[in-house]
This record gives C-alpha cells, structure tokens and sequence, in this order.
C-alpha cells in the first residue's frame, strides 16, 4: 500500500479559448484526489447567431459539482461579469467561501442577496502579503491595476511551488482611482520563485506599450468644455475612475452630473460604501436634470456597447426618464466596441444622427484606454515574475497562441491550454494529465440549459427554416381522418401561385395518407415520417425552405 | 388648362441610410409624371439578429414597379453585389434594358442566365463622353478607380442640369488593374456646371488621404517569400488587382497559383473574358496543387468575412478539396473585416490557430487599402466638380449627415435623404416634395417577402421564446375532450420540479377547458386565447419564459 503521488493541476473550465466566463481550478494533492480552488466564476453574454432567447451563459461546472467535497474555496480576482456574475447563480450548487477584496465582495454580497443567498458566504480579503489559507494552497491578493478598482492578481502557494494567476490586468502607474501598478510588489512577490505565471492574454496583439487611465481626463476637458447643447457620456460602468474623470470634466465645464442606468448607480454605491471613491461630485437625479438649462448639463449612462435596454439605447430611441436629445447635443462614447457589438453600436450612433446630435468616438484614442496589458506590458511581467512556465489565459485560442510564443521567446516554457485541459504542473515539464467535458450552461429564463440539450438549437432551427405543426387523427381502426390540419409559422402564407401554403401542405398530405396502409397509419413513427417527408416537399417546392415539423397525432378511441 | 411645371427629381430607394441594396431614382418631367431612370440595384446581406434564414435582402421598389411605364432604362455603376446583385431577382418585373460598362455588363449577363432570363437585355456601355439617351437623360459612365474594374461615375444630364452621381469610388492613380482616377476627365466632366453631386459617403469619417491599391503589392512579396509552408491567401474576389498582387507575389516567390471558391473564379473569368486581366499567372486545379509540396504552393480563396459555406471557413475546419491547412502554413487576411462579421471571422482565426497555421491580418495596413475615398478625397472631388449640391449617399445616417457637414464647410448645399426621401433638385434650393414607402424585402428559400410581412417577425421570436402547440378536440355539443395534446418546441422539457414541462401545461389546461362555459368553448377565438394564456402563466411559472403558441381547435361534427 504505497501513498500515491502528489501533483499540483492546473485546469481552466472557462475563459480559456474564449474571452467571457471565466473559472479555473487548482488542485493539489495525490492523483484524483487534489484538494481544489476555483478562480473567478464569470459570465459571457448571449448573442442572437448561436444563443437566441438566453439570458446569460455560465460556464459548465459539472466537472466541479462532480468534485464538491474536494473543492475548498473561491476566489475572485475583480468585480466585471465575465469574473463575478456567475456567483449569484452558482453559489446555491457550490455552498463554499468566496473571497475577494472589499470592492469585488461588496459586489458579490450584491448578487447573493439578489438570488436570496446568504451574502455572509462573501469573506473580504486583505492584500498581499496577507494570504488565505484553503486546503494545502496559501493564497494571496496581489493589487494590479485594471479597468475596475481593486483588481487583485493571486498568488498562490502550494506545496510544488508558487503560482501567480494575474486575472485581468494592465501596467498603470496612475489609474486615477485606485492602486497603480507596483513592479516592487510585483518583484517581492516574484522572489521566492515561481512556478508558473498563469496570464491574461486579451491585448497579446496590440503592439504598444498601453497607455494610462490619468491620460483620457486632459482630452475630456476641453471636449466637454466646448460643447454646446447637452452632454452624454456612455463608458463601461465598472470602470469608476472613467466616471470620475468624466463627472470632473462636467464640472470643470460648469455642468451638473446626472447618473443613467441601474449599473452606473450600483457602481458607484459600491465604490463610495468601500471609500475608493471618495471626492465623486455631487449628482443629480433625472427629475432635477429635467429642470436645467441643457448647456449646464452632463449624463453618465450605461450602453457602451449597444444594449438595447440601457440607457444609451433609450435616450438613441427617444424620452427616457424626461431626458431628450436634441440637434446641438453631443454623445461621447467614452469605450471601444467590443467584436460582435458594431451593428448594435452603430444603430445608437445613427438614431443620434437621427437626431442631429454630434456623436465622438474614440477613433483617435483620445477618449479611451484599454484596461488590459499590451504585448511589450506583458513582457515586461513576463520579466519582474521571472516564470518557468506561462499559460496564457483570458483569450481566444488566437490569443492564447500568440501569448505562448512570446514566452517561449525568451526561454520560458509556454503552454497553450484550452478550457478543459488538465495540466499537471509539479512535474519537470508541464505534462496534460487528463480532458474533462466542459462547455457552457445557458440561463434561459429561470432555467439552466445545457448547450447540448437540443433547447436553443431547436430554436435557431425554427428561426433559420419555419415551423410547421400537423394535426392529425386516426381512428381506432387505424384509418386517418380525413381533416389533417396543417399550421404553418415563419414562412411566407402563400405558395408560387398565391395558393395558400398550409392548404397545399394539407392537400398534398390528404392524397398521401389516403395511399397509406393501416401498418403505416397504425404506427406513429412511420406516420410523422411521412407526414415530414410530405410537408418538406411541398415546402421545397413551392417555397424553397425546409421547415421544422411537428406532427400531433391523435389517436381516437372508441368508448 | 395649363402644362404642368416640369421637374427634376431624386429618390434613393436603398442605400441612402444603411450601406448595401443600393437604388436610386431619377426622375423629369411634369410632377407626378417624371420619366425615370434607375441607377444600380443591389442586395445586402441577413445576419441571425434581423433576418434568421433569408437567403439576401433586396430593396422594397414597390414605388417603381407601381410607377413602372414611367422608367426608361436600369444603369448599373459597378459589378458589387450591393450595387447588381438585385438584378437577377428583380429584372423579370422591370424588364428595362439595363446598360453597364463591358465587365460590369458580363456579370450581370451572368445574373440573368442564372435565373433563366435573357441576357441581351444587357447593353454594353462605351466610357464617357458617350452618352446614352434614356428618355429625357443623357447618361454617360465617367471612369472611376474603385475595387473592382470598371467602375463607373455616371453623369446625367437632365433639362435641369448636369448631375454627377459617383457610385462607389476612391482616389486611385496606380489602380494596378483598370482605369486610375483621372482628375482631367473628371474636370471635363464637371465643366459644364454640376447641378448635384451624388457621392459615395462610406469613408467620410477616414480622416487620411486613401492609399493606391499599387501599395499593396510591395508588401506581400516579401511576406509570401519569406512563409515556410503553404501560404494561403483570402481577399474579395471582385478585387481583381489585388488577386494579380497575390498571384505574382506567389509567382515571384516559386509557388504555383490555385484559386478556391466560385466567385473567385467567375471574376477571373469575367475579367479574361472582357481583356481587363491580361498578364494574370496561370494557375492550376486543387487535384494539381494536392500533389505539390506545400511551400510551392499559393491558394487564393474566397470566404475573407467568414461566410460559413466559403473556402476559408471550409479550410479552416479542415480538409476541402483535397487541400488540408497545418502547422507551418500562412494564411493572409488580405482584407478588412466589414463590421457586423467579426466573430464569424475570428471563428476561423481561432480555427486556424489551432491547426497551428499563422494567421496574418491587415492590422498595420500593409496588406489591404479601402476601395472607397476618405474624407480629404471627397473634398478633392468635391473640388474638381465644384457641384451647387451634394446629396451624399451610400452610407448610414451618420455618414450621410457627416458628409452633408463636410460639403456645407466650404459653401455647397449638403442635403442629407435618406431611402424614401423624394427631392425636387430642379428649383432654387433643393426640397423634399415626397415621401415614399421603402424597405427592404427577402428573398427567403425562393419566395420574395415583404421586411413586414411578419414571416421572419415570427421566426425571431420562436428564436427567442420557443414554441408551444396545443391541440384541442371539441365535440359538436362544444364539449372540450379531455385529451388535449401539448407538445413544446425550443423550451426545457423539465419545469422546476423536474416534472415535464408539456404535461404540466396539459394538466393546467386540462383543469382550465374543464371549467370553461359552452360560450368560451363553441368559439374559436376565446378558446384560444385561453390556452394561450394558461400555457403562458406555466410557462412563465416553471421557466420565466413567454413562449409563442399556437392553437389547433378540430371540432369533431357527428355524421
């Protein structure tokens, strides 16, 4: 009876090969039976191409759940959604301590409460050098610069070394709001050595060095300064040093600051509740807004990236809360588009042109900085941390690739590792121990749904060919009765001669099932084949689609 | 009874507003009996959000074929499909003679024998100063550097003037293939005094003078002879200079040239056929190129915007034609992404990364220039043809409105008219005298419908909120039979307590028809809206989603 090993794995179940949802584990002890920690639990948002009709996607942790009596703690590394938002609805399944720092609890408590969850699960963490105690791991919160306040690099120890996982991160020596990023940290906290570098790899192909959040508020001010109607700002809400660089521009300007948008007030509660934000302007509410004079006047709003329910949207669309734009106004997207969101961006932009009010953008870099660190940022981290190993994270496998390369430029080992890939990381060589199934949980409503259930594929079906749906009756002598009844949604009502399509569809089938033995009317199966077959080949005729079928066969009984 | 006024009008009919499907109007004579002309008649391109399923959108030209004995002739500007892609679906309405410059005439001869029409309705145009009559028109297609060969401006010459409509353009003296900008021509052209310029307004916000497509050329050779494996290359097909860029950049480095994908080899052929490519290296078939080593090896393929069924998409998931992409090979964005398509074309990013193929993009400018004039191109047009009005078309309402800025900066009238917006160009100050219906109509499988027709509405919203039919028997006495039939499509089978969803929507139903009156159940309507009702509260109660229903009543009738 010889003990088994102890390894040390590495195994991302989001955010790995995708840019959204991020969740990674850790796992330390003999071989199938490592203690675990789970890093960030995030969120990625639904689009119309592959995910109709959900509300929001969760990472698929059924490896995890399998595993809940190994698994000791959660961490989270920042408060933004694709790190956060999947706590609220996850916790009732975990049932385990989630740490983070004070801003990020103050939101996760938020999404407990929410979900009617004890927000006493949510324990604050104290910074690096303070470190937290889970199973055979110490982990500390490193501070790092990011587009959040109190984003917090982890690092993690374990008994075959030291870890740093850096969560989302930039290189910034004056964020505004916030800890700049501290090389001396970063170098202290580097020195013992480490083992592995697990890294943010967003901007691994922007080529420039990344530029600073103190450097927007200079071009804010005469901009602001020299408009003339009203004065609308959109940014990403978390990002509070954006709102008070904005709100100081506004005053500087002799404007009064008028917050839109539920997430913009949750923000900056939060923020003020934790005393990072502590010299904020005074704000307005809506009501107050309506009553001065528009040139006085500045909006913070939510919908950077086109959402049709923010605040953005609405004021595009028209009244919103009594605010009105007006020709002489101008909307300044303080953000960039995030790939995917151009068409919805763009339809804002047109509705204010609509409108007559002047739209500035940060085509010119003047209004925006990223919040992720730019290739030569990341080598420059590469270097204070000084890694064996770099398995880049938080990217596309694109990303991802990119950022192994960079590492294996200078000497370092660079591991290409997508969501699902166990990586053991305590022997000489970082070594793929095993592939678990992951994938991604759809809330639907109020339901989870699997991404391999059939629900939202079915869905796409319907909305990419129509949906026909057959009634028919066979009576208990195994004859089909002579009014089938066709229904027909999403496609066109009238067939290449203006003949109605379902009555088409319900002539072709009366001549089909009248041909029809009792072994075919008898059996369902063999009925609704042939039901579906005659459906689509009218459908291909007459109309060129291949509809989705259901055939409801009712079966009548004598008494 | 006094003659009628006579007029000069314009009405953008698509593309005026949004950036595709472009047609466009011209009208004089008496108000109301204008003889017209219509210039280009293009298609856009659906996408899941707005037109799940549609094979293309063609512009609603209602007005016209209601107006359809007052239009004289159809011209066609260039060979994109936004501006001719129209012309297959449409001409058996117009049956008009359609005139275009030879290549942009062999495409669209193509276009009609594709759809089983007659090919000679298409006229072969001489460049200007020919000129072609059509009716109260003289129309002439004034040479332009764009994209594609051929491309022509068209100057109109009304009673009311001389109208200079640009269609798609840039400033190009070293076009590589086909006629460079030739501001002498052009000032010849405007000579006579410019009425209206209609101008090209896609790159109003590009603040840098446009490059030459010749500047591409330089630097692809050096990047195709530095690549190791094979070198794949992908740009839009009707950009024949840039597939000879390739193709000789491909030459020079020892690789023999294979095109994939039909476009790609339709424009070849057309531009052959019609001596526009003369000196175009020969290339070989798939079947030859599998048998060659790969770094002998250049493919041009179609497929630069993702489109899922293109060439690039195809290699990327793997094998096509024989052709199959691995470590070590190069593939070349030699393009832009239009926005809107960026995760569809990341997706074959990401596929190539992990094949392990490099993927090279335009993201420093070296590999790909716009087709279309920036800024300080449109004001040196607006310069050399000095017109009283600029109407800016071919663009969103923002690039209208921008570029109507742009023209009133240096004394012109800038007026922006959107689809729909008839224009009187003829009196002092040009007026909006109309407003007409326009939109959009699909060509969905092989029958044309109508943007509002609510065919592709109810496809959307089964997308969103799947779909549940009920089947319901009542008797001749209006007695509801107990077994009515659920069956749901795109929603969780299972409600909350793992009960299935359908049966607990039958078991609701059932209680409610129970306790229906006759007068609910002997009428069609009221029956209906109460199971859509009833099958709405369990849906909403079990999976918080509100799912479109539909009811089949079959009402049993004693014999």
């Amino acid at each position: 009876m010889s003990a088994k090993r102890e390894r040390l794995i590495y195994l991302p179940l989001g955010g790995a090969g995708e840019i959204g949802m991020n969740a990674y584990v850790y796992g330390y002890g003999p071989e199938g039976k490592e203690r675990l920690i789970l890093v960030d639990l995030g969120i990625a948002f639904p689009d119309m191409d592959t995910t109709p009709g959900v509300d929001i996607i969760l990472p698929d942790i059924s490896w995890l759940l399998a595993n809940l009596n190994r698994l000791e703690a959660v961490f989270i590394t920042h408060g933004h959604e694709d790190h956060l938002g999947g706590v609220g609805h996850l916790y009732p399944q975990l049932k385990k301590p989630i740490h983070a720092r004070k801003f990020t609890a103050n939101l996760a408590r938020r999404k407990l409460q929410e979900k009617g969850q004890d927000p006493k699960a949510v324990v604050t963490a104290e910074p690096f050098p303070a470190m937290i105690d889970a199973g055979p791991f110490k982990v500390g919160f490193l501070p790092v610069s990011h587009s959040i306040p109190e984003s917090g690099a982890l690092v993690i120890d374990t008994p075959a070394g030291r870890i740093i996982h850096t969560g989302d991160f930039k290189i910034d020596r004056a964020p505004v709001v916030g800890e700049a990023f501290d090389a001396d940290l970063w170098a202290e906290a580097s020195k013992p050595g480490v083992r592995a570098l697990v890294c943010d790899s967003t901007n691994v192909f922007s080529k420039h060095e990344g530029r600073s959040e103190s450097e927007v508020a200079p071009n804010l001010i005469p901009l602001v300064a020299s408009a003339k109607g009203m004065f609308v700002a959109t940014t990403f809400a978390s990002n509070v040093a954006r709102l008070k660089s904005l709100a100081d521009a506004g005053v500087a300007a002799g404007r009064s600051i008028c917050l839109m948008g539920r997430a913009m007030r949750r923000m900056t509660e939060a923020a003020v509740e934790e005393g990072i934000l502590t010299d904020f302007p005074r704000t307005i509410s809506p009501e107050d807004a309506a009553s001065l004079p528009r040139e006085n006047l500045m909006l913070i709003v939510t919908g950077s990236q086109g959402e049709r329910r923010a605040a953005s949207a609405q004021l595009s669309r028209g009244k919103y809360f009594g605010m009105e734009l007006k020709d002489g106004d101008t909307f300044l997207f303080s953000s960039k588009t995030i790939p995917g969101n151009e068409k919805d961006v763009a339809r804002i932009m047109n509705n204010l042109s609509e409108l007559g009010v002047d739209v500035v953008t940060d085509e010119d870099g003047l209004y925006h900085v990223s919040g992720h660190a730019n290739r030569p940022d990341l080598e420059t981290v590469h270097r204070i941390v000084d890694p064996q190993i770099v398995i880049p994270m938080h990217g596309e496998h694109r990303h991802l690739r990119e950022h192994a390369k960079l590492a294996e430029a200078t000497g370092r080992i660079g591991v290409v590792a997508p969501n699902g890939t166990m990586l053991e990381l305590s022997g000489n060589q970082p070594k793929v121990v095993d592939h678990v199934e992951t994938g991604r949980t759809y809330l639907d409503g109020s339901a989870l749904v699997g991404q391999f259930d059939g629900v939202v594929r079915d869905r796409i079906r319907m909305a990419l060919n129509g949906h026909v749906v057959v009634a028919v009756m066979v009576d208990d002598d195994d004859q089909i009765l002579e009014d089938t009844w066709v229904d027909i949604r999403g496609l066109p009502e009238l067939a290449r001669g203006s003949a109605s399509l379902a009555s088409m569809m319900e002539e072709h089938l009366a001549g089909q099932l009248a041909r029809a033995d009792t072994r075919t009317a008898g059996d369902d199966e063999k009925l609704e084949d042939l039901i579906v077959k005659g459906v689509r080949k009218v459908a291909q005729d007459e109309v060129g689609k291949r509809p989705e079928v259901t055939v409801l066969i009712t079966r009548l009984t004598a008494e």
